[in-house]
């Protein structure tokens, strides 16, 4: 609903389905089951993690509304945005696995440090694929985040490089939100003559190696081994 | 949001001053910050407790949407709307004071007897004021209910009464949802006609009472007058 976007995963949102109200009101369930079902686990340093999360997660979308449309938003900007909103979540998870098998602080933060980087990786690969993926494999549609206008990292990459004309094209679409038929294309086209897909995947290829190493310090294991290639499964979903 | 109100307590609503995106963000950072101030605590009955109230209100919610609109509603149902949406925050809130306090299990079933009785109370109250009240006590519209063609009380007590062409008025107003000016002064009259504001009146006072007999078996002490007094205070809102 937040987004507007009609797909998830590759069906059609409960926005489409439904309408506002039901979707608002069958999310506040969820999230109020979600609640009742960490308490049950009777562990109250997970619900404070997961608690925690929960937060950050909102704050992140907040966030993300207040730089939307918004062309002078920094990487730095991006970064806080996207730690926000799946970071945070990638990282409670995997904290939450190490306290519950009562592994040792150290243990814990590197699963903490582990998730946060594979979150980044997982939402640059995201917002890529936005601009690259196709929609049939993908679940959602190509364009989205073009069309809503979203500041994320190709384009944040896109603008830094393109020219005075160029960039009147990012103002027109972006900024003020006129868009026609072909600019997608074009939007595609000056990412590609700028490198800023192939910048952005280095970034995302970057946080898959930052996850790897952080679990460097975990005991030898065939779990540990399957945590080791999650990283470069979610940077390479692009093929 | 969920019911387009454009005032909440007498002040604009965030869905009026901002956009739906907003407001329901703020709204999932509203839900995660109490969560995390719950886990605070520290205490798991509480927040068990706590959690089970959260869910049975967004259940409440979602039955009131579904019987929105549904001339037949019977009052069973209504009060099974209000139980959840409002008395299990009452309930909870109530019972939450008793588990703090370390009360006997005899007290604390009490004091969430005694928030049941006055969240159906406050509720059925609130319902009445919607066609009885006045605009600028209530803080809120005159006539939303009617507007939204919410099955409250006072609609479901003069649908019961009404001849074969009054409901012919209902259901053209409320069912289909077509409003002309003018219709909220007839439904007013109808409702006078048929005695369905004084009915209503008599159930909120019924609840009132029930309230202050759940809490006879607390010891005599000055907190156990003030919450003696609250159902009327409540009830008697009117004037």
């Amino acid at each position: 609903m937040v987004d507007e976007s009609k797909q998830r995963r590759g069906r059609p949102t409960a926005n489409l389905l439904w309408d506002n109200q039901s979707s608002v009101l069958v999310g506040d369930y969820l999230f109020s089951r979600s609640f009742q079902l960490m308490v049950e686990t009777g562990n109250l340093r997970v619900l404070d993690i997961l608690a925690n999360a929960s937060a950050t997660i909102a704050e992140g979308e907040v966030l993300q509304l207040t730089v939307a449309q918004n062309l002078s938003t920094t990487e730095d900007t991006y970064l806080k945005v996207i730690r926000g909103k799946t970071a945070a979540l990638f990282g409670a998870a995997c904290k939450v696995g190490g306290v519950i098998s009562n592994a040792e602080e150290k243990i814990i933060d590197a699963l903490a440090s582990y998730g946060d980087a594979l979150g980044v990786c997982f939402q640059i690969t995201d917002d890529l694929l936005d601009y690259n993926g196709s929609s049939a494999d993908l679940g959602k549609s190509i364009g989205d985040d073009f069309r809503e206008r979203k500041m994320s990292l190709p384009l944040i990459k896109v603008l830094k490089k393109s020219d005075v004309t160029e960039k009147e094209f990012w103002k027109r679409t972006i900024e003020k939100g006129d868009q026609q038929d072909g600019d997608l294309d074009f939007a595609l086209k000056l990412m590609t003559k700028h490198n800023a897909l192939e910048d952005t995947h280095n970034d995302a290829k970057f946080w898959a190696e930052k996850a790897k190493k952080s679990i460097s310090i975990l005991p030898k294991s065939k779990l540990r081994n399957i945590l080791t290639e999650l990283p470069d499964f979610v940077v390479n979903r692009l093929s």
